[in-house]
């Protein structure tokens, strides 16, 4: 059988919009004599809804979508397109109103064909709000040109118990298609990148078709919806290899034919070339999702703004960037050479806007109530305010977003100024550990120095107090990110971290406490571009608690 | 049998703190022969726990709590208490790696005796994320003292299709422990306070009480956590009426006897009067929890700001609220009055901080590259954030938390400056609409003015040009806040908004894109007290989307 997979960018809630692209791929397929088209999941009104689903209106409109869509794409096709379906039993058993579902388009007629088992609740994902898990999915079984086709959605395929050694859910849909005679499996998915996330899915997969002996079609999603970054990466996979190279971070319409060999090898990539696309992808969706074409970001010569600076430029292109030096008197001489030596080797837009006047203005509003100038955090938090606002009012004035340049050590420890470095429509580092900024700015100047060598080489200082350095407050970054790498992603105590890494049980407590101490930084952090499988938003701990560990 | 209900207030994650809590409560029943004493839902660790219960250390912490409290509670007692069990076939059947459990302490024995069927996932409530079903709620009954008694946990309460009209879930565990042969049924709840809840809570339980012909035992938490504020308000009812009159928001120790008559009915509640309690209560809860004792809140001589003053110091006492005044030239001359006017009346610290010389200072940096001083949005928000930034700066030099002032109106439409007059650690009274800011504060003045009248009749401005006002940019409240419930509270399409409120289509449809507009805000904006049903942390709508309605 001839499958198009396509790999397609859905916008959520832009229904005539993904009603017009998943049209327009139908028609590409039907010119390459497709047989059956597969669309990600929730390609019609995009992934991931979240809280529209609970408006009525938002389901009319989604069903409005569907029955328009049914009637456009070629009549002869058997397409396959993710979408929400009503729990038709709600009413009387009780449960969710709606399932994750699949439609089956063919001949003018849509049919509900799969309704997804498996509903991720963890990490970013919510689906049990919505949803009510299928309880039978041997019942997504289709034939289409003469073949049984197995479909799952997302998750539905993430329960192999062979592949995992151990259950997550009590059934596995894969097994259970094929144990009612699918020929193929088609997975159709909405899954975002995190780092290592290309690699295990290839051999998920393949495990799944190496034990079943079925082709595996699987079809991602692609594009960014705020902080979730699709990859799409589709595959279809033998026992004996893939048929073609999975693309990322692009739309794609991939053609196989089911009868025939597959033999090829996914091509590894480099894990910052990810990032970077993810990244870059993050931001480009971002800011022209928001009806922006331009961002201004705070430059301080360091290495966070520079590489935030370096991506906005891949995602936006130079003309749409701005960099601001904002200059104290704490400030070293490099930290406005390196600025505008980035700016000028990315070719953006460079001003600077010296802060020591508003210091001066700040102290003499605030000595007469203070009694003295303001000291201490006080007056280190000031200077990053200022900037904070500074950086809004050129947002405002100019219909610019601004871009916050926090990397997720600093934000884990809450080593940033809330309403102050931490201001911005959305942080695109704030997902890449210290010791990750620094690899991926080294891998951006690969073929030539586009981050000056020196913002990657210098110590890093956040320069609020003369010949401050962060290592005044935390341990060297490589120390500090095994530490917290430790504690936030793997939820390990703090016991067993101070083993594996060597460093004193005492200190690991102390900033397992500073992660603690700073839930209410993040609770008003900007939105983070997701590249990790444990990033803010996904890791939702209480604001204030009285957990200690020693 | 003669039964303590212990509405007590655990924080989460003080083990050591809650177990004392509840070894204290145990031996007041003690004291007063209670046979059986019956403590809320999570009460061991603290409710909601949220990703604490994903490190493996918590859950060993709470274990040896738990060990801990069985040693210590008096022997003879029959002793139920919230807490957290493995689900043993979690390894085996797949399913989440714990339940929300109850654990009946006797003898110097813990065993659990009930597991959560219905567990909530919607609003605020994220159980599924962490708990699995339990499916046989007809085995939660165990003899004490015997007599046969059912166990459900909070919303294993709330599933009841005659009251409600329909199911929301499967099961009914109160029917089932009731067909299994409880004589009466204990709930032990951690179920927060909104609008209307004890009164709807009591005819709930009621019916169930008449239903069945039994005794139900109600039991809630109480005490602040962050944004949720549990009124306790437990409940011993009969089909005849209730044992005891509900206590709200505060700890107590409960004694009925179940053999004996139960003919009172619950006396209502003002609603100003529990939003005042619930309001109170969170900001004390929030300040202590974080190990401060102060706040700092900028006063603009407008109600909002008033109302929050005033709840403050009934939260903390006047000595530990400080109010500042921090006039521009677009002042009138009356917000400094009755600024000063309030702080007077409230006895709290006032200080006045004129932004005028960091205007001008503003002005001086961004002209040179604005080739003009800001203006429209710009200038505007700079105000604004000029204010927010001097109240960061006397909270970092004193030690002081801001509270923020805003209400639900504004937070809705974005009627609000992000990093500006957002800016604080906790926001009171953002769940409340502006129409029920105004009554508040008229209950407030019922036995004598505390809030200066002026505050409260003078027209809404943000005073940030010359003669503006909040009806310039949005309706009147009264019809503003109208249309918001319809399309916030109720979930209601544009088009039935328009014919329920009267207000056109067209004006409606750019309200909820104003509501749209502003969902990055309220992103960033810190926590709120929940005094609804429909607060914004229990509304999880997409950042950017492109759904529209006309």
């Amino acid at each position: 059988m001839r499958v198009a997979l396509c790999q397609i960018d859905s916008t959520v809630g832009d229904f005539a919009g993904n009603v017009a692209r998943i049209v327009e791929f139908t028609r590409r397929a039907a010119v390459l004599r497709a047989e059956m088209v597969v669309f990600p999941e929730l390609a019609l009104c995009g992934y991931p809804p979240e809280d529209l689903l609970v408006r009525p209106s938002f389901r009319q409109a989604h069903d409005a979508a569907l029955a328009e869509l049914t009637l456009a794409v070629p009549r002869h096709l058997a397409v396959l397109v993710g979408c929400v379906a009503e729990n038709e039993t709600a009413g009387t058993l009780g449960g969710r109103p709606l399932h994750n579902a699949v439609a089956l388009l063919r001949d003018g007629e849509a049919s509900i064909v799969a309704r997804k088992s498996l509903l991720p609740t963890y990490d970013v994902f919510d689906e049990s709000r919505y949803f009510e898990p299928w309880k039978a999915p041997e019942q997504n079984v289709v034939t289409i040109a003469g073949r049984r086709v197995g479909i799952v959605v997302c998750e539905d395929g993430w329960n192999d118990e062979h592949f995992f050694d151990q259950r997550s859910y009590a059934i596995d849909p894969v097994q259970r298609v094929v144990q009612a005679g699918a020929e193929m499996v088609v997975n159709l998915s909405a899954s975002p990148w995190s780092r290592g996330k290309e690699e295990f899915r290839y051999r998920m997969v393949a495990a799944a078709a190496a034990r079943h002996r079925v082709p595996m079609l699987y079809v991602n999603s692609v594009g960014g919806d705020v902080e979730l970054q699709f990859d799409g990466g589709s595959l279809a996979v033998k026992a004996t290899g893939v048929a073609a190279q999975p693309v990322a971070f692009r739309e794609q319409l991939i053609l196989v034919d089911t009868e025939q060999a597959w033999t090829q090898t996914p091509a590894p990539v480099a894990v910052e070339a990810m990032q970077q696309a993810a990244i870059v992808q993050g931001i480009r969706a971002y800011v022209h999702k928001f009806g922006f074409q331009n961002v201004v970001i705070g430059l301080s010569g360091g290495i966070d703004s520079a590489l935030v600076a370096t991506l906005a430029v891949d995602a936006l292109g130079r003309d749409h960037v701005v960099g601001i030096g904002m200059p104290s008197t704490f400030s070293s001489e490099h930290s406005v050479v390196d600025a505008r030596q980035l700016a000028d080797r990315l070719g953006i837009a460079f001003h600077l806007l010296p802060i020591a006047p508003l210091q001066a203005s700040f102290n003499t509003v605030l000595q007469p109530v203070f009694g003295q100038a303001p000291s201490g955090l006080a007056e280190e938090n000031l200077q990053s305010r200022m900037r904070g606002v500074l950086l809004m009012a050129f947002a405002n004035q100019h219909g610019h977003l601004v871009l916050t340049t926090g990397n997720k050590s600093e934000c884990a420890v809450g080593y940033c100024t809330i309403y102050g470095d931490t201001n911005g429509a959305l942080a695109p580092i704030a997902d890449l550990w210290k010791t990750e900024v620094w690899a991926l700015s080294r891998w951006l100047n690969r073929e030539g120095e586009r981050i000056p060598s020196r913002s990657i080489e210098k110590a890093p200082s956040a320069e609020l107090r003369p010949g401050q350095l962060d290592t005044d407050s935390l341990p060297p970054y490589a120390e500090l990110d095994l530490v917290l790498r430790c504690l936030i992603e793997e939820d390990l105590s703090v016991e067993i971290t101070a083993k594996r890494t060597g460093m004193s049980r005492e200190r690991v407590a102390a900033l397992f406490a500073k992660v603690q101490a700073a839930e209410w930084k993040r609770y008003q952090y900007p939105p983070t571009l997701r590249v990790s499988d444990r990033c803010w938003s996904g890791r939702r701990m209480p604001v204030a608690h009285r957990y200690r560990e020693q």
